[in-house]
C-alpha cells in the first residue's frame, strides 16, 4: 500500500485545490461549514480565550476573523461540564461562535499540575476546580468531545516531554497507538449510536502521530495511524521546548508517512516563522497560546519581527504598531498608548495587544494561501523571513 | 442679586431646551462639540476603564456610545505625564476619544493611599508611581487640566469625609472656596496666555460645592460658588459612604443656591435609581465607578432590579441578561456563558459585564431624556422605581 494515500478517500472531506511545492491550500468540510486551509486557531482553553473573547475573534480587524479555535475537552468536562453543552446544544451556542471548533483530547494536560498518572488504559488526574479523580480513558475523551459537540475531535495520545530515552518515548507510542484504536471505535460508535455518518452533519476525528524525538519512532507512529480511518492527522508532541532543530526533525520524521489526501495539523505552533516553515512543508492546521501569550507579555508581531511595547521607545511613539495594519486595535490606538495601558498595569491592554498578534498570523496566513494559489510561495516565505528574522536580529541590537 | 440666575449668561453655552417639574433636557457647548444633558460619564481614570477601553465606549450596544467620559488630572500628570499630553496634541488623541472629556482636579485623591497632608495651599501627595512629593495647588490642578486638554476642568476642592464636624467641615469648605477663586484666577490667565477666549474653543471650568452634610454649609458653598464665573457647578463631596439620607439632604441644600441656568453635575453617583432621582432634581451630569465596579463583582442591572451573575441560578440560563437589551453583550452572550466566565476567573467576563451595566445606564438616561421632553418625568421615574426597586426586593428573597 502507497503511504500517501490513505485508505478511504471516498468522502472526499478534504480536497486539495492549489499546490505550491510541498505547501498546499485545501478545502476542509465538517458539520458546520467548510474552512479553507491552512488555518491557524486561537486557543480557547475553557470557552474563551484570555482577555479576548469569541467577539473579538469574530472581528480581529478590516475584513478579518478566526474561522476556526480550538478548545479543551478534558477542562470543559469539568466546568461547565458536558451535561450542560449537551443541554445548550454544543459549545458553538455556549460561546456564540459558528465557526469551526477543534477540541483537544485533554492529553496535553498531562504536562499540567493537576497530572498525577499515567497507566496503559488512560491518565489520570485531579480535578483542578475540587480535587475529584479523573480518569482519562479514550472512551471518556470521545465521550467528552461528543457531547461539546465540536466539529473536530482529536483521538486520546500519550504526550511524552523532550529528553526522555528511546525505551520510554516507544511506550508511550504504544500506549498512543492503542488509545488512538480505542478512540476511533469508540467514536465509531458514537456516531452509529446518534445516527450520524455522513461527513456533513458528523464530528471528524484526527488522529495523533507521536514518537518524541527519535525518527524511527516518528515515522513508525505516522505509518500507523495514516493505516487507520481518521480523518485527519496531528503531529503531536512537538513545541514543548525542545530545540527548534529538533522540532523540526521530528515534523521532517513524519509528513512523509501521513498520507498526502488527508489534513494534517502540527500542534502547539505559533510563530509565524515556524507556521510558514510549516506550511511549506505541507502542513494545514495550526494552533497555539503563543500570539495571546507574547502579547501578554508585550511581545508584539510585526512584518519586521517581534517588537517589545514595554520598552521605553515606544512611550511617545504616537503611531500604531503597523500603519498598514488593519487590526482594531491599529485602527484605534497608538503604540505609545499600549505602552500607557502595559505601565499601569491595565488588562485591557492584553486584549489590545492580543487582538492585533492574532490579527498578525490570520493575514500572515490569507497572505501565505495567495502566494500558493499563485504557485509563489517559496519567493513569499523567503521575502517574510528576510523582513521578519532579519530585521528582528537588527531591533535586538538597537 | 437673585441666586438662581448667574452672572454671566452671554455666552449661552448652557441652553436647557425642555423640562418637566425640575427634570430638564438641555444643551451644553464644549471644544468638543456639543452634548446633550442629563448624561452619565464612565471613569476612564488613567485614560482607560478597567477591563473597558475607549472603543468599547464608544459602541456599547446598537446605536448607543457614552458621549462623554472623565479622567482623573492629577493620575495622568504623573502617568504617561503633561509633557507626553502636550505633545500627542491631548488627552483626546491619546485615547482616541472624540467625544467630551471631562478632568477631575484630584482632589478626590485625599481619601487615598498616597495622600499625605492638607494645607491652606493645597493637597500633599506621594506619587504611587515613584514616591515623589507633589503639592497639588489650584494653580497646578489648573496646568494639569489645560496640558491634558480636557474640554472640562474642575476646580480643586477639599473634599472632605463623613462623620467630621462642623467646625471641620467650616475649615474644609473655606479651603474650598479660596482653592476655587484660585483655580478661576489661574484658569482665566491659561486662557489669555493661550488666547483662547471663546466657548468653542476654550476649556470650561467648573466649581465645586462643598459643605459636607452641613446644611448651612452646603447653601453657604453653593451660594459663594454662584458668584462666580463658572461655566457649571458640581456637588461634590457626596456618594461617598454616607447613609443615602444624608447624600440626599446634601444635595436639596445645594441645588436652590445654584444658577438654573449652569449645568449641575453631582460627583460620583452612578446606582439607576440615584441618578434617575437627581435628574428629577435638575442635576445634569453624572460619572460614577458604580457601573463598572458592580460589573466586576458580577452584580448586573436589569429594568427589574440587580442580578449577581455568580449566583449558581444562572449556570444553565441560555438568554442574555436582558432579552430585550441593545448591549453589545446582551447580542453575544448568555447568562449561562458569563456566569462560566465569572466562575473560571477569566478577566475578559469583567468587560463583557461592564459593557452591559454602561450600555443600561447609557439607555436609562437616553429614555429619562425622551419622558422629560414629553413632560412625564415623574410618571417615567415612579415607573422605574416601580420594576427596578420593588423587583429587586423580590430578587434578594428567592
Amino acid at each position: 500500500m502507497n503511504q500517501n494515500i490513505s485508505k478511504k478517500t471516498t468522502e472526499n472531506q478534504f480536497q486539495i485545490t492549489h499546490k505550491s511545492g510541498k505547501a498546499r491550500v485545501g478545502i476542509l468540510k465538517t458539520k458546520s461549514g467548510t474552512i479553507e486551509t491552512p488555518f491557524f486557531m486561537p486557543v480557547v482553553t475553557k470557552a474563551t480565550g484570555k482577555h479576548i473573547t469569541t467577539d473579538d475573534y469574530k472581528k480581529l480587524g478590516t475584513k478579518c476573523e478566526a474561522k476556526a479555535v480550538i478548545c479543551n475537552s478534558l477542562l470543559l468536562s469539568l466546568r461547565p461540564g458536558t451535561e450542560l453543552m449537551k443541554k445548550v446544544g454544543g459549545i458553538h451556542k455556549f460561546m456564540n461562535f459558528s465557526g469551526v471548533v477543534f477540541t483537544d483530547c485533554g492529553g496535553f494536560q498531562a504536562s499540567s499540575s493537576f497530572f498525577e498518572l499515567k497507566t496503559k488504559n488512560g491518565i489520570h488526574f485531579r480535578s483542578p476546580y475540587d480535587n475529584k479523580k479523573i480518569i482519562l480513558t479514550p472512551k471518556l475523551a470521545m465521550k467528552n468531545q461528543w457531547e461539546i459537540n465540536s466539529d473536530v475531535a482529536m483521538m486520546l495520545d500519550d504526550m511524552t516531554p523532550y529528553n526522555i530515552t528511546e525505551e520510554e518515548a516507544r511506550i508511550a507510542m504504544e500506549n498512543t497507538h492503542r488509545w488512538g484504536l480505542q478512540s476511533l471505535e469508540e467514536h465509531k460508535k458514537l456516531r452509529e449510536a446518534n445516527n450520524k455518518q455522513k461527513i456533513e452533519e458528523r464530528q471528524l476525528i484526527f488522529g495523533i502521530s507521536q514518537g518524541n524525538f527519535y525518527p524511527k519512532l516518528r515515522e513508525e507512529s505516522a505509518k500507523f495511524l495514516s493505516e487507520h480511518e481518521f480523518d485527519g492527522f496531528a503531529i503531536g508532541g512537538v513545541a514543548i521546548g525542545e530545540p527548534s532543530k529538533y522540532m523540526y526533525e521530528a515534523v521532517d520524521n513524519s509528513i512523509p508517512f501521513l498520507p498526502e489526501n488527508k489534513p494534517r495539523y502540527v500542534m502547539g505552533l505559533g510563530s509565524p516563522v515556524d507556521i510558514l516553515e510549516m506550511i511549506g512543508k505541507g502542513v494545514d492546521c495550526f494552533d497555539s497560546i503563543y500570539p495571546t501569550q507574547n502579547a501578554r507579555h508585550s511581545s508584539i508581531f510585526t512584518s519586521k519581527g517581534k517588537i517589545y511595547l514595554d520598552k521605553g521607545r515606544y512611550a511617545e511613539d504616537f503611531t500604531p504598531i503597523e500603519k498598514t495594519c488593519g487590526c482594531h486595535t491599529c485602527q484605534n490606538y497608538t503604540k505609545a498608548y499600549l505602552y500607557h495601558l502595559t505601565k499601569i498595569g491595565e488588562p485591557a491592554g492584553h486584549r489590545l495587544k492580543s487582538i492585533h498578534n492574532q490579527y498578525f498570523l490570520q493575514e500572515l496566513i490569507r497572505k501565505a494561501k495567495e502566494a500558493i494559489k499563485k504557485d509563489k510561495y517559496e519567493e513569499f516565505l523567503n521575502d517574510f523571513k528576510k523582513e521578519f528574522v532579519i530585521k528582528k536580529k537588527l531591533n535586538l541590537n538597537q
